[in-house]
């Protein structure tokens, strides 16, 4: 029975494929110069729909943003130095060059968003150069330890250019095959009457950064300090001249008239929409690597060796392991303070309806700190308890978690400017999660105040304090609904006995309703 | 204005909250324990969707799946000795390692989608208890590292048994949790009477693999080499139980009608499906990491030291990089290749309508194959040209992207057992892309077959051939479509040149299709 109808099936097919040959009878056998250049009809049937070329790139983007710090972590300490030193002989390479590679990677991430925000469905031949736009990017941050380490030699620069102006033109002969395929592009462009000045508009920003790359690149030559200013500049290009864009329009007004479809692409404007879904995909990407990072050197290094064990631990395993105690540690506490930042980001992300640049912009930065906590904490371990290098270890630790989650607490902030736009109802103003949300985001940067204080003034105990904090947290995350319920209750009981129809937001929250009005309005 | 505006809409939300407050008055102010167990309602407002938990999970696993290939990668070869003899020392330990810790992972990831596909909604207990699953899962290949280590010692064993019974207790928990609020669970069970034998049965399954653990941690402090077996028969049971059902249900027939419903989840049959999302983000997750893992070791190690240039190489960097120019052609080969594997993946997915535990099992295999690449692509370059290491270094990362080409090949060939289920019209039989797709899967099998071969009677020229392959493959791909319209035209001249209407699958397919019914009927 399976047989009859599979041959029935299959006699189907040959009819349909029989009626699609008598239609395009040339392209099978008579002509191959005409099957070189495939019909419109052809090109759409091998269209494929973006999403997962899309979720690919962002983890591979999100994986070099984030490998970087891999070679601040492998730096080794020497017990006798003073961390102070060792931070400051960091802070001038290494974590320069994984914050520039970070700036640099979400830069071309911005761009990649933004080419795939007009061209919406793919065929091979993009996949195929897309994929070689992705080489290149990823061979960004090795150019960046060139730079770092040769800051006298121009070969970095010039590396780094190169890598750039291909990556633009690779971008740009994306843009010119997908304006020759309209069926590729997006719907608004696609029925758009003015696709030739969309398509220029599109090529100028796009080779903007190439061409500053190839001035950079001949001005190394003979100025070579001044290339990196250049490259500076190229970097935040994009944010410069959104700011004096959207400064020269607040001064003029109203004189957007004549590029009326233009800013819904490459505008730069902060709220220029972002695809949400990228940007969770990049986030979830980064938090990923980032939480993962410590068992990469754990299962390397922390494995002894064999004749060690015996020579040293009469072959007790589990004395040899006792000194790799603090790594396991600092493993879980860096896995369980970045899953539960992931787990704030998630929530939030769950009630934006819609993302904007400025967000995606505070996100870029919360990653940035994210990415440096693997470290701090395997630093927070590597010291011997009490000394003074443990408490700096240990208050880094607090400063990078305060900042990770206060992006994030910005990230709702800003959201919070346009919320009919960007938010669900649930989490605005008076929102039945509003308060709960405010006291989702805002848990790690006051328990990381708090212990950093607590580290100050108790100096002695601040790995106990530490510790006490990464084991509390997950349990104050799990009983936080019931504890801002408790907080709205005693609030309302203490402020408002007698309306508590007001007394809904909490009273900090109302507070700082106002001044946000105004600066809207 | 938009004061006004917002004013008014912030008082509607206070409407809102009133009536909520009306409805449930009790749990906001007067008693904290009755907020403790939150009612159903307030359960359901707290529901979310899985989705971007599990592509995070999913992320999360497949780095960990991927990066026990580091040690192995990390292993420096003599180039006086014979590779092998590395071999062999790499096969005994580090590679087992590898090869264990992927399998081990992706039954992990198999259980994980199995869960997830009976509780489809989340909510922030789930997504928190999950994250500690997660932290669990990551710590996995660590123990495997001590038992390959030190396989006399039991203390990896032990490790291990405790991190899966605790992952089996957790997953419990979340079923117990999930059950006790029917709204986060599949439709199918809400809607279904019995969920109490659907609750016993998930349970029964889920607790099989950890009591087995505990057996075997027990085994271990009496006999422990048995206990190595118990823990290779706990991976590989879901496989087995599968096989043993599916020979009973052979034999017995159509004795499945006591448990109709059961068989949707939890049943191991070779046919269960699986979620195609879900295996989509699991390669991608692979695929990007295995892409990048050279530009690891490249921004780490090949950045030359600043004081080592000015000594040996007169200050010229361009002189001190060119030593380290085949690890460039390694990572930009191994990625190329990946990449390209990737899209032949992308493009066999994109016409998958349902994906099945077998495909996914085929998945997995060639996954594994994948994650070797780099290493190989690492040692091709590391030996002098012209040597036995090198012929044999490039014939070994002929065989990987054979085998990881092949076993793409084998889930094609397994989806059109069942095409009508598993496939897109398309590719089936005799649909219009189905020379296409065969051609796509078996290029990379072809090709390295045939530069096998080559590198074996050409051995002189074996590196030559080697990067000619590397170069000309992307290529192929872009030619694809030409070259297959081609060939079916030629073939459909050479042997029907009367009946154009049946060459439309090439020859090869024609004659291949009569067993495959075979077998399926």
């Amino acid at each position: 029975m399976g047989e009859n109808d599979d041959d029935g099936e299959i006699i189907e097919h040959h009819d349909d494929e029989e009626m699609e040959k008598r239609n395009t009878p040339r392209n099978d056998s008579n002509s191959f110069l005409e099957s070189l250049t495939p019909s419109e009809r052809d090109g759409q049937r091998s269209t494929q729909p973006s999403h997962r070329l899309l979720a690919y790139s962002d983890a591979l983007i999100s994986i070099i943003a984030t490998v970087m710090i891999l070679p601040v972590a492998h730096t080794k300490f020497q017990n006798n130095e003073e961390l102070k030193d060792s931070i400051q002989l960091l802070l001038t390479t290494k974590i320069a060059v994984y914050l520039m590679t970070f700036l640099i990677v979400t830069v071309a991430w911005a761009a990649h968003i933004r080419l795939f925000q007009v061209i919406e469905s793919i065929d091979d031949t993009l996949a195929l150069l897309n994929l070689a736009c992705m080489m290149l990017i990823t061979f960004l941050p090795y150019t960046f330890s060139l730079m770092a380490t040769f800051p006298n030699n121009i070969l970095g620069i010039l590396l780094f250019c190169a890598c750039v102006i291909v990556i633009g033109l690779i971008q740009a002969v994306i843009v010119v095959y997908g304006f020759s395929r309209p069926f590729l592009l997006n719907k608004h462009i696609q029925t758009s009457g003015n696709q030739a000045y969309y398509r220029r508009h599109i090529l100028e920003v796009i080779m903007r950064v190439p061409i500053m790359c190839f001035f950079a690149a001949i001005l190394s030559f003979i100025f070579f300090q001044l290339s990196y200013v250049l490259l500076a500049v190229i970097i935040f290009m994009p944010y410069i001249s959104q700011s004096l864009k959207w400064i020269r329009d607040r001064a003029i007004g109203g004189q957007l008239d004549d590029t009326p479809d233009s800013m819904l692409f490459y505008s730069y404007h902060p709220s220029e929409p972002l695809s949400k879904e990228r940007v969770e995909a990049f986030s979830d990407g980064v938090y990923a690597i980032v939480a993962t990072l410590l068992i990469l050197d754990i299962c390397e290094d922390n494995v002894p060796d064999p004749s060690l064990v015996e020579k040293e631990f009469d072959g007790s395993l589990i004395m040899a392991l006792q000194a790799y105690g603090p790594e396991y540690l600092a493993y879980f506490g860096s896995f369980a303070t970045v899953g539960l930042l992931w787990f704030v980001h998630h929530s939030l992300f769950l009630h934006v309806t819609r993302a904007t640049r400025l967000m995606g912009l505070f996100n870029t930065f919360s990653l940035a700190f994210i990415g440096g906590l693997p470290l701090a904490y395997q630093l927070t371990h590597e010291f011997p308890p009490g000394s003074r290098n443990e408490l700096e270890a240990i208050q880094i630790s607090c400063v990078i978690i305060f900042f990770a989650g206060l992006f994030q607490l910005a990230m709702w902030v800003t959201a919070l400017f346009s919320e009919r736009e960007t938010l669900h109802p649930y989490v605005r103003y008076g929102g039945r999660e509003h308060a709960f949300m405010f006291a989702k985001l805002s848990l790690y940067p006051c328990v990381a105040l708090g212990t950093f204080f607590f580290t100050c003034i108790l100096s002695r105990f601040s790995a106990f304090i530490f510790h006490l904090m990464q084991i509390a947290v997950p349990f104050a995350f799990l009983l936080l609904r019931l504890l801002v319920r408790v907080t709205l209750a005693v609030l309302r009981w203490l402020f408002c006995p007698a309306r508590p129809d007001v007394g809904n937001t909490p009273a900090e929250e109302d507070d700082s309703r106002l001044p946000f009005n105004d600066i809207v309005t």
